[in-house]
């Protein structure tokens, strides 16, 4: 049987990536290696649309969103944060853990942080920096980042964006909206495994790095921003990760990043509509193109439903995380996903549910996404015959 | 033209390893990868001869080195340092980074340090902590980290050792020893991509890190430790490099770790005698088997000769770092290195050499590698026919 990953990250490897990645080693040290860096480097400052310098991390996504902390508050420093599901909560963890007075948002697991609430929060605490979570992908929750970075520009606070599971899938204009940091990570809309982690940084934020007494040496953004245009990284980087990073990049560019984020959005609402015909109530209340989470029907075990599509189907599932453990399924549509991709896995799941004592009339979820997987003849997409 | 990698670091990966590496990603929490996981926890523990746990990080060797410090050392701690080198100096940089009371034992380049001055140092500082690095990559010297592992026991001392380019390709028992701490990288001896490193952690290594207050989040080993038996990570690993390494691991101790060793100890034997043969001054006093560096010939530019291998041959070998910059030649074999590679890069150094002004006898150094070269017929070889 194949094996079909439908989870937010890790997602599925196009085989140019993995190709890219089988090629003999450069030694990282060499001006063909630092070409590759340096053009790297210009091909995620045009997907994160912005001309600002974008980091690259030999590290996890955690990693990244540590050395934003680290490096763009000051110990003791007045930090707002918010939390609405388990990365949300991560980012508290990481400011208490390094000393930071953290005024915390607590944002209902579902909801999305509203830009009133951020406001408020800043006006209150007096913060001049926001962490939050742009995607979360505990919920499938997104908030409108566009709005919240007009509350930070008017009261002057720096915005620290965890976009791991929403660059590439969602709209993001780092630039434009004037965002201080916005992080990615290489398992998700990137197509890519899991390895490497982006940070972009501001005119401010850099501003933040300069004169920070944090002790720090492997995540010192510093010496990360020093080789960034010369495509030369202080430490040793993952050099296979970061051949496939230039192929991933020049395909979302090739496909073209508004086809892309479209794309996205045409997937995620054929799955809704699929999941909405089979009865499946939505986690979250302003969903994520990235993934819909839904929770298993009364009398239903959200895990054996997910065991049922993996035993018979392949297709791995994610389910609920924290206090939405065992209660929820998380589908997966970033990435390298398309039109018969969302059909399979809605054809899957009905099939599961029937088994699992929720009958749904078969046919139901697939005909529910039909008219948003037909809007997608109009979009370019890579590979189309 | 092909190209060929001689350097301490990326080394030539093995196509098994690339194809292991090329295979559909698993999810990372599945019963599935962490059997994976768990065997690969199981293969790491026997090429480093210890039942303690070994952690597996996703970063490259300097985020295993910050780990090591800011898990094993507390704040304002008197520890010692040993710094004979680029990486040598790197352990101080660290340490003082995160606020220790640094005692450092200044070596001077291409000397190792000697079990004696480890005992003075210690004496002398009252320190209970010591960080060395057992193959000092810059210079290609090598400490003999049993005898010293002698004299911290004595002195009741943990011993913390970079052994990213010896393990694996030097004699090291890191349970025999009672060394505290042992870090490896994959892109060395494991013949893989940068992207992971390794800690060995004994119990004495573990009771320092309960109750450390320095703060850590993506580097603290209590995390990792809690999950490492089950295969689990705290974080997304490089899923993978992880694949890869399960593969490495098993190509070495199918090998034999003794028949790896005296594949080392022979290859760098013929590579020194090869280089003595053309009258190249050794840089080290008591050379490593990783890595053989030599001083260029008067009067010839070792960067000239580098160049020439190069774009004649497509043999990449490392220059100097630090002090030795633009004055050393590095031949790196460690890894999935036979002696035709030997022949192959001792040749190509002749007819270099040559070409820039110091006449070599043809055939001169790859006759003096002949002995070392025919003691490996001896040895059980992996593909061997």
């Amino acid at each position: 049987m194949k094996r079909r990953l439908f989870t937010p990250g890790p997602t599925p490897v196009p085989e140019e990536i993995t190709l890219a990645m089988a090629a003999p080693l450069p030694h990282h040290r060499t001006p063909e290696f630092q070409e590759t860096m340096r053009r790297t480097h210009e091909l995620l400052q045009r997907v994160y649309r912005t001309p600002d310098p974008v980091v690259v991390l030999s590290a996890s996504g955690t990693g990244a969103m540590e050395a934003a902390v680290v490096n763009l508050t000051h110990p003791g420093e007045k930090v707002l944060s918010v939390n609405g599901g388990k990365f949300g909560a991560r980012w508290g963890e990481l400011l208490c853990t390094f000393g930071r007075d953290v005024e915390e948002l607590q944002i209902a697991w579902g909801e999305s942080v509203t830009p009133e609430q951020v406001h408020d929060g800043l006006s209150r605490s007096g913060a001049r920096i926001v962490f939050v979570t742009h995607s979360e992908t505990s919920t499938a929750a997104l908030c409108d980042l566009q709005q919240i970075s007009q509350v930070t520009r008017d009261l002057d606070a720096v915005l620290v964006v965890d976009a791991i599971t929403s660059l590439g899938a969602h709209r993001l204009e780092t630039q434009r909206w004037d965002l201080g940091c916005v992080i990615g990570g290489s398992q998700k809309a990137f197509m890519m495994p899991p390895g490497l982690s982006f940070l972009s940084l501001s005119e401010r934020a850099r501003a933040r790095i300069d004169g920070n007494p944090t002790p720090r040496y492997y995540f010192d953004l510093n010496k990360a921003l020093q080789g960034v245009g010369q495509g030369r990284t202080p430490f040793t980087p993952a050099i296979s990760l970061l051949l496939g990073l230039e192929r991933s990049c020049q395909r979302i560019l090739e496909e073209g990043l508004e086809a892309v984020w479209l794309r996205h959005q045409l997937l995620a609402d054929a799955v809704r509509a699929g999941a909405a015909a089979m009865r499946l109530k939505p986690v979250a209340t302003r969903p994520s193109n990235a993934v819909t989470a839904v929770y298993a029907p009364d009398g239903t075990s959200a895990d054996a439903v997910r065991d049922c599509v993996w035993r018979r189907f392949g297709i791995k599932l994610a389910g609920g995380q924290g206090s939405l453990l065992g209660r929820i399924l998380r589908i997966g549509h970033l990435g390298a996903y398309d039109a018969a991709d969302v059909l399979q896995v809605l054809c899957a799941l009905e099939e599961a549910l029937h088994e699992h004592g929720h009958p749904v009339q078969p046919g139901a979820a697939t005909a529910a996404a039909r008219s948003s997987l037909a809007q997608l003849d109009a979009v370019p997409q890579r590979g189309a015959p």
